[in-house]
């Protein structure tokens, strides 16, 4: 369920999304339900009504429905909370007399009397969202107990101690969850009073001391509030009602939101329930079960119960909880539930089953057995690991459970991204240093070095470097190709450092604001500590931490279940899946993973390579077009041979190939050594060389002097480049390799630019294939990464055979916004809601998608055939892989750790759009 | 008829410009027209043919149809031109066959018999395209001439020295024009033939002379083409047909056509014309004329002529041409035409009133008298001075030529410009050292200085000075101000330097590219030419020359009859005309050049000003919040005084407010020493502020933390600023001024940041309010210069006011163009065709222009009422006005010296597009 609660959330956010533009919603009528019922075997609500139940109270309609054995109660709906925040915070009078109605049916089921002395009903109080926000919101317990109801309670249990306790912990809860009183006040109290019995647990505390406590709590009520404790039951439960509803907007439920996407208008439900006690004596009991491994996705049953106790002593972790099912061999008395009390443990395990096989997915339950009786208090799809899901998907369809289509929805594509790198060995891990952003996951650990060349150099004696930068730039990538893991101090999750890292699968930790380098000393202070050049770091790209020294690591195992449901997958996806990738090593990484071609080669990358950036260099400062191409003659062979190894790796599959792309100032010197050193070589001096470097330099190099201005400035530069690709090209057709060249012209403003470099492609191509007396078929096509470009999109497909949507540069130009600076503000306006998220990680489709949308109507229209596909960062998140599949794209292009995620999600997109291969 | 070709060019480049996308223009067909015959009275062509038969040949023919004595001929069309050079350069067979049947024409009209030897034919052949392109491309004279018929001439005309001397001219001007000979070769050997004859003049050498010329100018034609001078008439004519064709291409036609923006579609026509000669002797005479004084526009009869002569004599400027009026009280023998010749100078009088009624518009002339008798060799409309084109127009509406509307289409609003600054004297003006881009207008003169700090020292004590730097930046703002002109190394028409002067009326030659700095020594070289602080150079940023010393300058007059014809364009123009001011100085100048309202007042030129740059950066560089509301507090009372200022001036005109834009470092130090001193102001070490401000650098500044964005992450500048505005307008109400605030956001790119914003400014402006006692009427609007916030304009206009289109950063993002960097590509863009202008001076209609469009649909559609307007430099853009209109902005915003450049061009939009206010 996990994967399908997803993926209702994930298109329950874009409803969400346009609802939030629009006027308030509607406030909550007397016509519709707003309480729901449930108990005794009939409930008002279902399973699927989880928007406004929320995800526990849908449930335990649902379990009701099916004769599960639940505490009757009741459920306000999400939208009484959104009219409640929306009002001032006042719970409507038309809530509460339904809620009484309500209440009288409870009392009914269970025999019991709310605020009677005799045979009193206690309620609980939870908070139910749509999904689950574990401890996030507010719970209150043992509520009815009042200075009378106490006694009728212990009356009725026979016992006091239990009463007194209760009433002392509702006191407590309530105090602090509905009054706002801290907690330690209580707290303090309780210890005085251990102290002054020489008790050691509370156990050890008899009936008076929990009757002097309830006396003492109900004083620091009255000095915390200026009022009694109200001992009116409606009273009570008004407020803790209003608290959950409240609770909706504390800070932390705020945080957890906005790190789970959870939209703030969905809302929380309260679920106000009959109390089963599970601390009746050695007869009750209460736990937690899985119905299957949540770790392993192994079909075992697998739970913790603790007898005589209540949910929260669970949780708290204060005793020890036994195992439900019987350990083998172990010594001493039998602990399980299966041996002392096996009555119960067959109701369980028969509940669990058909609970299971009722939502056709692992549960997670709660339950307690209140004097051998069982009450089922929740069931909900279990939280799984990557792994877990996987495997619980593929064994469901095996158990006919589930059929192949409901077990590619039912794992979240971003979750295999776990499986796909190492992690951190999490038991080992000791509290992380410093965080920064998540920007590439993995995790990895090595010896701290300041630079590439460093890294370069420590890498080729086998030692596992980190690469420390305050941000990286396109000659630091031979160092970042050779470390384990990059930390950044600067830069989002779109800086260079995380593209990078992502594209070759490697950890970085981009924007740790608590790193500080200092260059000359080659000394790094993170989070506080100092560490020089070689001392041990680890960086975990999952989750955007840095731990000191070293922590292990577990490697990656993709198991016989992980291939099968990707192969499921590949059945049902409709949308290719390429990748992004600029070596042989990475295309066949890539293809390893599953990937249908290259979506984008990128030329740069091969320039920056130790041996060629004189060259390069020598070529960007040539005074004549002569000195250029002489320096593009001695690059020519080498990009020829870059271009071979891919064909070879890709074996007849596409390749898309793009054009030089950077301003060319990106692959001068940028430091003064490396200057003096270039001077040299070039027999400039230096003031020259500067003056040279300086006039190249740019005010905005995004919407500078790249791309194809390149090209049609310096046509030599694309000539070397196509003619490498078709020589590459040919000497493959010698050797009986097929290849199906893709060239991409890049930045492309304008049809006139296309057909100016078409022809120079075409030109140069037409000659090389004479000279080599090969024919190799190649198209030429354009990136759509300028607005000017979707808008005139009609008029370039006329010369161009594909598109390829470069989103990156598209969100930056769209939105005016530069993936390199935006990291100052973008946050602000997460937090502040004005962007639902970072554009860079997921398309806006409202801006970004309507220029896209816009140019492959128009593209299509004048080019019915033409290939249409993505190369951004996009092409690897799920969510914007579900647009790629709206607007009907023929492929993605991701970096190579993430097709298996792409493949994933084009299946999922494609199963909802009802368009599967 | 300037202002009237210029108005249809510019509509006729728009169809232009989508058939230079369209497939190859049609292929002359044998059903449609090629070759047009006009003569004795009758025509096949007339004016409005300009199109097909080029300027010249459209007007041979209607004054032929007029009855005016025009030399019979033909006109080749220009269709035949562009398939000409379309098809390698070859005559389509067709096209000859028509021109031999109306060559036969000619012969029978002028009784002449072309290659023959009885009174033989001979015939001129010339260019003529839709726009005159004056000496830039060949002509052909004396056609008709060989070894045969020279004798023919001779005999015919009774002269032979004549008829050998037009036989020597033919062949020189063949062998050059059509077997392209260099010119020099023929005149070494004339030169060689009078040091012979010891003669000073041609007219020294008798016929011998001359025939013995012929030989050997034969000879050159044999030994330089291998052949020998072509005998055969008609092969004449078909090589002179080719060779103007021809020279539609040659490069200075080229550069002719790029610098005037003339398609290169268009092609030529080629006309072919009867000679008749004005060098029979004293009956026969050669001239030109204006209908009016071209310079001044008066009413005057104005012209010179030669006796005995032919045109090219006239032009070649030999001999002292004498004036055809008789000149009053001069001494010596009677010279004028109206004295020496009184007929033919009744005749012209005639002929000329006749052309110039016909025309409606001055006439520049063309004519020879052949024995006694008056021939019309050329009538067009003359080109004149901005002065002459608005006294022509006033004048020719008074005389009822012409109506308002057709005055107002007369004047090409550019022209205006001329009028407003002051001009360089060209008559005193030596060559310029160097050149760069003309990118303010004007001319100015003064000492160069290096920094906009000695610019205001030197100013203060009275010196004129020229800012020289390298590029300028917001903080030479003061220093330009200062200076007369400024001269920079870097840029283009729309660096800072550019649209900063223009706003200011300040001559400004920007992207020198002749120009180093060394700002150590304070030394620049400009052209090779070194100058040191103090030294004196003059600019004429009209056409972007730069002169050694001083050259006078000639103040601007803006007669009675500007402010006529401007008060009629405002009675037609339905557009709103704005400026672009941020001092009220500015406002000022702008309102008596007619602006109707401030568009654009950009509030951060305001904290560039010395005694307040302090407390600004002291601002920018808090660490807290309060520290920077403290910061605000310094700056509060200055922009108040400053808004009051402004709004004092433009008393009660709606004033529109742009809230900060631009990224924070531009205000920070950018030397050194400046960094040194605030380090010292603000108590910081010298290292620690480096680091503060190292941690404001942008990679793209354009795309930065920016605009809307200052105000979402820092709300205390925008309300300070808000604050400051509303306070100001609080005070003019108090002191019974008018005010219309229009509070401006910047940068928008989603709905999200208006409502946030429009939320900070109504609840500051009711703060500010309620304080006062004061009720201010102000409004809240958004610019869009963001594609993002185009595409989604219709959420953005339910909560914005209005609209202004900032096309200057619409442009850079929609084309993913710096403005600042551009510079380095735009040319070569433009050279090879694939944009037809920098999009920079005139709106990129077909992507920028979309995005207008569905903006303002979707804007208007959600809110009808919303105000539209344009506050880019295309708001003084004639041609993007022309789309405003189109689009039905409101309004068009521009600065000072450009305002009634926009009154006239709105009204001329409003004409063309028939929604004449």
């Amino acid at each position: 369920m996990a994967a399908r609660a997803n993926k209702k959330r994930s298109s329950k956010r874009t409803t969400q999304k346009s609802k939030k533009r629009s006027p308030a919603r509607k406030p909550v009528s007397r016509t519709k339900r707003q309480v729901y019922f449930f108990g005794d075997g009939r409930a008002d609500g279902r399973a699927s009504m989880k928007e406004l139940l929320g995800g526990k109270g849908a449930n335990l309609a649902e379990m009701t429905s099916l004769g599960v054995p639940v505490p009757a109660g009741f459920t306000i709906s999400t939208e009484v909370c959104t009219e409640f925040n929306r009002r001032g915070q006042k719970l409507p009078a038309v809530v509460k007399e339904t809620a009484l109605t309500q209440l009288k049916r409870v009392e009914k089921v269970m025999g019991a009397n709310f605020g009677q002395s005799k045979n009193p009903l206690l309620l609980s109080v939870r908070s139910g969202a749509r999904v689950s926000m574990p401890g996030m919101m507010d719970t209150v317990l043992n509520l009815g107990l009042n200075d009378q109801t106490v006694d009728g309670l212990a009356e009725q249990s026979g016992n006091r101690r239990f009463a007194f306790d209760s009433y002392r912990r509702f006191i407590q809860m309530y105090g602090n969850v509905v009054l706002g009183i801290p907690i330690e006040e209580f707290e303090k109290k309780l210890e005085a009073k251990k102290h002054a019995k020489k008790a050691v647990q509370d156990t050890d505390l008899n009936d008076k001391d929990l009757a002097d406590l309830v006396t003492s709590y109900k004083k620091i009520v009255k000095s915390n509030t200026g009022k009694e404790f109200p001992q009116k039951p409606l009273d009570q439960l008004w407020g803790a009602v209003a608290a959950v509803f409240k609770s909706w907007n504390t800070p932390r439920a705020v945080t957890y939101r906005k790190m789970n996407d959870i939209p703030e208008s969905w809302g929380t439900a309260v679920n106000v329930q009959a109390m089963v006690f599970g601390n009746l004596g050695d007869d009750s009991a209460t736990g937690v079960a899985f119905t299957r491994d949540p770790s392993t996705g192994e079909r075992v049953f697998f739970g913790e119960f603790l007898p005589n106790a209540q949910g929260e002593d669970v949780v708290a972790g204060i005793r020890t909880p036994h195992s439900i099912i019987k350990t083998s061999s172990k010594s001493g008395k039998p602990q399980s539930l299966q041996e002392t009390m096996p009555r119960c443990y067959r109701d369980l395990r028969r509940v669990s089953d058909s609970l299971e096989k009722h939502y056709r997915d692992m549960q997670d339950l709660e339950f307690t057995i209140q004097r051998g009786k069982l009450w089922m208090l929740q069931t909900r799809s279990g939280k799984r690991t990557a792994r877990a899901a996987v495997t619980i998907a593929v064994c469901m369809v095996r158990e006919k459970l589930i059929n192949r289509e409901e077990a590619i929805r039912r794992v979240a594509p971003e979750q295999l991204d776990q499986l796909l790198h190492p992690t951190l060995d999490r038991s080992a891990a000791p509290p992380p240093i410093a965080n920064g952003l998540p920007a590439s996951p993995g995790a990895a650990c090595g010896r701290v070095v300041f630079d590439a060349e460093t890294a370069e150099e420590w890498a080729e004696r086998n030692e596992d470097v980190i690469l420390v930068r305050r941000e990286t730039s396109p000659e630091d990538i031979h160092g970042m190709y050779a470390a384990r893991g990059i930390l950044t101090a600067l830069g989002g999750m779109t800086s260079h450092a995380a593209v990078v890292a992502r594209g070759m699968g490697k950890c970085c930790v981009s924007g740790c604001a608590k790193l500080e380098i200092d260059l000359e000393r080659k000394i790094a202070r993170i989070g506080g500590i100092e560490f020089g050049e070689g001392d041990v770091i680890t960086l975990d790209g999952s989750y955007g931490y840095v731990f000191k020294g070293k922590v292990p690591t577990v490697e990656p195992e993709l198991g016989g279940d992980f291939q099968t449901l990707m192969s499921w997958a590949d059945k049902f996806r409709r949308l290719k899946v390429r990748t992004n990738a600029d070596t042989p090593a990475d295309a066949a990484l890539a293809r390893r993973f599953g990937a249908e071609g290259i979506g984008l080669c990128r030329t740069e990358h091969m320039f920056f390579q130790t041996e060629r950036i004189l060259a390069v260099r020598r070529m960007i400062l040539a005074d004549s077009s002569e000195e250029r191409i002489n320096s593009l003659k001695e690059i020519l062979p080498m990009q020829r041979d870059d271009f071979f190894g891919i064909f070879r790796a890709m074996a007849g599959l596409p390749v898309t190939i793009r054009l030089l792309d950077p301003p060319l100032h990106e692959f001068l010197p940028h430091t003064q050594e490396e200057s003096a050193a270039l001077a040299k070589d070039l027999g400039l001096k230096d003031e020259d060389l500067r003056r040279k470097v300086e006039a190249l330099r740019e005010f905005n190099p995004m919407l500078g002097h790249r791309g194809c201005r390149l090209g049609i400035t310096y046509p030599e530069i694309y000539e070397v480049q196509v003619r490498a690709i078709i020589e590459a090209a040919c000497a493959c057709a010698e050797e009986g390799i097929r290849t199906q060249p893709e060239i991409m012209i890049p930045l492309v403003a304008d049809v006139g630019e296309v057909s100016n470099l078409r022809a120079l492609t075409d030109r140069t191509a037409k000659a090389v294939m004479r000279e080599r007396g090969k024919r190799i078929r190649y198209t030429v096509g354009t990136m759509i990464e300028v607005p000017r470009a979707a808008l005139t999109a009609g008029r370039i497909a006329e010369v161009a055979d594909f598109f390829s949507f470069g989103t990156n540069d598209l969100t930056q130009t769209t939105m005016a916004l530069s993936r390199d600076d935006s990291g100052r503000f973008i946050p602000t306006y997460v937090e502040k809601g004005i962007l639902p998220d970072d554009p860079f990680v997921t398309l806006d489709i409202e801006g970004v998608g309507e220029l896209i949308r816009a140019a492959i109507r128009s593209g299509r229209k004048a080019r019915p055939d033409i290939k249409v596909g993505i190369c951004g960062e996009h092409g690897g998140d799920p969510r914007s892989i579900h647009f790629c599949e709206e607007i009907e794209l023929d492929y993605v292009s991701c970096s190579p750790f993430r097709v298996p995620i792409a493949r994933l999600a084009a299946a999922q997109a494609a199963l909802e759009a009802g368009s599967t291969g």
